[in-house]
């Protein structure tokens, strides 16, 4: 069979480039190395035991991952230092269990007593667990919140004096730097993490208590940083492939965008200065994050447009409409010629697919497959 | 093994009410029977063989599907006559013709010469192709813009000349019908859905070209239609399920939603009166079309929920935050319990599962699993 192209391909196609997704683990592999900070990288926007293993080369394997589905692939796929980062219920106990027994460190996470209990409960038959404390830095997700840490000590001596049961440290996301469009901004934020994710980690060491590991990260703050003291390991996730959201906040430059959906002409319309792709809302998704800095990226923006700001618009189901200030181009983009379209939130369009289409625009320009890898979906 | 009940379940979870969906094909299936029209539901929402079989059940088997994934699934599923909704491309013709050689009758659709040119170029080859001329009846989305009906005589008559092509028809759907809220102006686009669909089928009956198809319909169009005449199938598909988009619109009550996510309580975080739950952005989607109607759905609400307006008021990817204007039930709801949330946009939502688990209402209220229907995702 002949090389595959981007002209083969059934769309719409997940297409990853090689060459970009390899600088962009590079840059932040070495950002971290060079800060003396562990990386545990966020595979829940990869999903891919190929780009697991590329993320962490050079460092000790410890990932992330955020559905136990996920730690069950990628401990099939030899990854055995694995943190399961959103906070665990008890009912999921039975299934991190079954993992922990295979050899893998399945980490979990929580900010509850009453969680912390029943993991204590649930270790008195003879299994193990290892359980970091979430602290909240000013995202207002999970976590207990900064500065007062409420219940902090209390979660600490219930892990802490349970047989089986590790208290591995504290660890926490700066969500909201997703919300910040500049490097000082982003940086301003990435202090408040620090001092929050260090702060409670002396705050269980003054009350005699372990904290080994002090977890803290996202893209942008792992990006812009400019102080990790305290900090001994970072989770960003987003790096591996860039999006339109993280170039609006400036994590990354429009060259770093390594995914992109390829998508196949399906109708013009003229009359209303419109063309439909066969890419919508589940090849797209319909997060539209970015348009939170810049409303014209729409649904994604089209590669190498040859009028300024030509987008996916709108969606439907299958249905991609592509629309620009200017005319569109009608004549280089006939009726079943191929465009690509870059993602607001990369991790968010990926789970649609199965699949990776690898390309490499170091070798040709990126046009023929090099390769493919899966990926895991669901739960 | 026990049977399972929700409270068995690994979370997030699609959890489908099997008697809420009886009731929803039977009410589209006695309508449109009613009417004298032929119901070839849209299985882009339902995705599955099982659910497609009850929903042609007292009709002839029709289906239409949104992705070549679907059709080749439909196909192994035993469906004979399968609309392929989406403008075709060249490059799928190949896919299309390998169904058809398996005595499926894959039809398609297209409201370009130049795809109607290759359509009869492919099958000089001894292929057959049916084909479906698509209207504009004011969604502005595909077709060819009613009433003008730019260039419908020429494909018509480029696809009537070809031998081994069949010029099955002409189609339309009235997406804008989504974005009425009353049962006056959904009966209103309806009409003029109708009259576009009418208007060009006889268009091509006053040059001598046949039209044995007339093809329209929406959920909302085909609820709240008053005249069906000269019309032949209806094409409704997010009926089998409903969600909070057509409540809102008034295509469904409340008591009409199949379809809810289940999810665990994860967090609680009282100081800003929310809780998390683990049903994030890929779990219930990022759609929010209901919010157009009525804003407080957020990403989804809370069945049953113990206060007004619960609901999942923001989502990051395996997180969903939930909250309401009124203190929340902290108490009645300890991390670990379950709740159930209603789906902005089914069809969306669903895409992120690769099984149904189906309970029954009218059983036993619903709480246990009674069946798993399986899913195709994907292209």
């Amino acid at each position: 069979m002949a090389a595959q192209t981007l002209d083969d391909l059934p769309t719409p196609a997940l297409i990853l480039d090689r060459a970009i997704l390899r600088r962009n683990l590079k840059r932040m592999s070495d950002r971290l190395r060079d800060a003396g900070v562990a990386l545990r990288p966020h595979l829940k926007t990869a999903k891919s035991v190929e780009i697991g293993r590329m993320a962490v080369d050079g460092h000790d394997g410890r990932i992330t991952v955020s559905t136990l589905a996920e730690a069950r692939y990628f401990a099939d796929g030899g990854f055995t230092d694995i943190l399961y980062g959103v906070g665990i219920v008890p009912s999921k106990l039975p299934a991190v269990a079954d993992l922990r027994r295979r050899g893998v460190n399945l980490r979990v996470v929580t900010d509850s007593a009453a969680v912390a209990r029943a993991i204590a409960d649930a270790a008195t038959d003879g299994d193990t667990f290892s359980v970091f404390i979430e602290i909240d830095s000013g995202a207002g997700r999970a976590g207990l919140p900064w500065p007062e840490l409420p219940g902090l000590l209390e979660i600490a001596r219930i892990l802490q004096a349970a047989p089986g049961v590790e208290l591995a440290g504290v660890m926490t996301h700066a969500g909201h730097s997703y919300h910040e469009s500049t490097p000082e901004g982003v940086a301003a934020v990435a202090e408040r993490e620090r001092q929050a994710i260090v702060g409670a980690a002396e705050a269980l060491r003054a009350a005699g208590l372990p904290c080994p590991i002090v977890s803290a990260g996202s893209t942008p703050t792992a990006v812009h940083s400019r102080d990790f003291t305290g900090i001994t390991e970072m989770r960003p996730g987003v790096y591996v492939f860039n999006d339109l959201d993280q170039e609006c906040i400036g994590a990354c430059g429009p060259q770093d965008i390594a995914l992109s959906v390829l998508a196949s002409v399906i109708g013009h319309y003229p009359h209303r200065n419109q063309m439909l792709v066969d890419a919508g809302a589940l090849a797209l998704s319909k997060d539209i994050s970015a348009q939170e800095f810049r409303p014209q990226v729409g649904f994604g923006t089209i590669v190498d447009a040859p009028v300024k700001d030509m987008a996916v618009v709108a969606c439907s189901q299958e249905h991609g409409f592509v629309g620009a200030p200017d005319p569109l181009p009608f004549g280089n983009l006939p009726i079943g010629s191929r465009v690509r379209v870059l993602p607001n939130h990369a991790c968010i369009t990926a789970a649609a697919y199965d699949r990776y289409y690898v390309v490499d625009s170091e070798v040709d320009g990126g046009r023929s497959v090099v390769d493919v890898y899966d990926r895991i979906n669901g739960w």
